[in-house]
């Protein structure tokens, strides 16, 4: 897979793309990562990117040329068109769907924009997906696109080894984690539930099952509603809502 | 206002907090930021932070003495108590709301993983706030603790110069913001719109005010349901109701 970033801070991502799983994808050339300054694509002799907005307003907003020249750029191999994706707080909130989605593409373009608005002829012809990472406002593009390009690379072939796919594997199971504990047994006077260090397997399901619900229940009961639940399930979490009136 | 992060890599950071605002809210003095490899606070001779699960299973487990012993660190001035925010996937979903409330705390204390689960005695005797900023799996923690520093730290107070205070203030409005434009006139054959180079300043507000209620009954409804609709756009949308009949 190949990616782009358009951005007028290209070093905000050398921290990020130079370590753990986005280091060892380009080590593997899983991936190409390339960050571009698309104010080198601006047509002025003072290399400005942004200009007034037509019809007054506070603000400034991104000029349309050095946006479409960096992409005519990253695009001139003549390949397949890439996705081009504009991070910006109207865009379809990111979802898990829509990372794996993203990782069967060849070619990702990010444009990150920093303050401004962006001139609306960018949105109309060059964008193909405006996604925003949630309901929060951040200073730039930058750092939508780095979790969107982690959480897309970490899904290519090969990119992650077998431990972390298996923790990948553990959060798309439909309910939240059980609690996990490790060495030492106690810690300033902590200690790890008897059941776990108890050598009963069956015991130790049978916890594990119960506090991975109980904290679904608790905190993502709208996951519950879609999961195939068995009978002892259910029988477990009336019993959590009986526990639950009894307190109140 | 005091922020420090617990990472195994904390070189991640550096592009990120060397840019942009966090860099200018540094200089200014708004905020400190100090990353502190917890593998350091390790007490066994090979600095290992990580052990299997009691009770069996895939994956590794973060082990409590470090991080303890690492907050301990952080925490030895004696201050009132930081907020100790835990990045994971079972934890409330990130908002502005939240950013507000964090911007008026005095410490920070992020703890970021990577891969494993964390010992269930670090969740319960050290956390105050567990945060995923949404529904997608990311490699590590470090990402989320970017957005939700850089989200916070733009609301302190000076850190925001006046141009980017107004584009808060624009997506605080309640609806989506309407296009931008600006120079050239014509580019590459696309037009401005008509309305917003005719100087009429109440056409102008009408179209701006029309588009954003437009991008917003489009995308996200669901921030009409909250708006204080006045009757003349609840006709506009009335219309835009009916024009979408027609075309269906």
């Amino acid at each position: 897979m190949k990616i782009d970033v358009l951005s007028l801070f290209p070093s905000m991502f050398q921290g990020v793309f130079g370590e753990s799983i986005l280091k060892k994808a380009q080590e593997k050339k899983a991936v190409e990562l390339d960050v571009i300054d698309f104010r080198e694509f601006s047509p002025h002799k003072q290399k400005s990117v942004d200009d007034y907005p037509y019809g007054g307003g506070a603000g400034m907003v991104l000029k349309p040329e050095p946006i479409f020249e960096a992409i005519d750029h990253v695009t001139s191999s003549g390949e397949k068109k890439p996705r081009v994706i504009l991070l910006c707080p109207q865009g379809e909130t990111y979802t898990q769907k829509k990372a794996e989605e993203l990782s069967n593409e060849n070619h990702l373009v990010f444009i990150c924009g920093h303050y401004e608005g962006y001139d609306e002829r960018i949105r109309e012809n060059l964008v193909t997906d405006e996604i925003s990472i949630g309901d929060f406002v951040l200073t730039g593009g930058e750092l939508g696109a780095m979790v969107i390009i982690d959480s897309v690379v970490r899904l290519l072939p090969e990119v992650l080894g077998n431990a972390e796919s298996a923790e990948k594997d553990s959060f798309s199971s439909g309910l939240l984690e059980h609690p996990h504990y490790t060495r030492p047994a106690v810690y300033r006077g902590l200690e790890v539930p008897g059941v776990l260090t108890s050598g009963n397997h069956a015991h130790i399901e049978e916890w594990r099952m119960k506090e991975s619900l109980k904290r679904t229940w608790e905190r993502r009961p709208d996951l519950l509603e879609s999961y195939p639940l068995s009978q002892q399930q259910k029988d477990w979490i009336i019993q959590l809502e009986k526990e639950k009136k009894r307190v109140e």
